[in-house]
């Protein structure tokens, strides 16, 4: 078996399935996105990727803000809805029984159903044909407090968060390994 | 319940762990990325960002092209291994029992053993900060022929992909909808 060459396309998988919200608190849309990920450990950057065409492009153009809610298996419905439907015949947080919170720092506001939010501020544009890649400084991370514990850690596994991949939603599933677990020393090495 | 407002962070996920090859045939190396995605439809681009102490910085701003080699179950161990362990000190493809396949347009070798790769030539970089940002354009995708079926269809199911979510590598679960099942008839939606 060898490898077949198809021609160039966007086949980078699994990614986010995010809810993005632009706008203020009283005019607001969201959008799904799936171009978007982080640039940037310090300062903290990340990006959105979005056409022209799209309703909410120049809500974000002219506002400079955004907010990333991450997406899990209770909103795989509303993130779909919202990423087929258009902000100009919907008015999504009505459509789909989302709840707006109030951001600290801009002024979109957050989906209070999702379980991170990143409040972002636009810092560059970039027209690359297609899309226009909103680069961003994340500004807060707002997390839901029933995914802290008593000992203030917050735990991932609970948010159960969803990933695209080809078309397709997925829950994560098992977790096979953990940041550098391949060079760390087992505890209960055997000793040969 | 509330929110809790934490200082910003890189917290998007879920997002790919990509074994990322860089280098030509012969001098190559391989590193393990998280920050990296889709930017553009048409033409099909994508990123990497990578921090200016890494071994492979060097050779990417020289060479300006890498290999995005997506990772699967199998590849966990040698993905988290790449990902902490440097090129200078270390042949990844060696130490790791990789084997590298010629890539078409490009000079770095694939990774035989990723179930789909992708040839990538950098348009331009961007010092963010901590990390530079590798802008490219997606020259083609390189799938192994052994996912896709009879018909010429490819099931992405069968690559058991990995995703990467704040410090934990897991495998896609279940498949909860795909890409506009919200707002599809059911063919077998009972009349009322």
């Amino acid at each position: 078996m060898g490898r077949q060459i198809w021609k160039a396309g966007t086949f980078e998988y699994p990614i986010p399935a995010a809810l993005v919200s632009v706008g203020d608190y009283q005019n607001s849309n969201l959008l799904t996105i799936a171009w978007t990920g982080i640039i940037n450990s310090n300062p903290p950057m990340c990006y959105i990727s979005v056409r022209k065409e799209r309703y909410s492009y120049d809500i974000i153009n002219k506002n400079r803000e955004f907010v990333i809610n991450l997406t899990n298996k209770k909103l795989v419905r509303v993130t779909d809805w919202c990423g087929v439907r258009s902000g100009s015949k919907f008015d999504k947080f009505e459509e789909m029984h989302l709840t707006k919170e109030k951001a600290k720092f801009i002024k979109c506001p957050i989906v209070s159903e999702s379980p991170v939010a990143l409040e972002c501020k636009v810092v560059e544009t970039k027209d690359l044909g297609s899309h226009t890649m909103f680069i961003a400084k994340i500004l807060s991370i707002d997390v839901d407090e029933k995914y802290i514990d008593k000992n203030g850690a917050f735990d991932i596994s609970k948010c159960e968060l969803i990933a695209y991949a080809n078309g397709g939603y997925y829950e994560l599933g098992k977790k096979l390994g953990t940041f550098g677990y391949s060079v760390r020393k087992k505890k209960n090495k055997e000793k040969r």
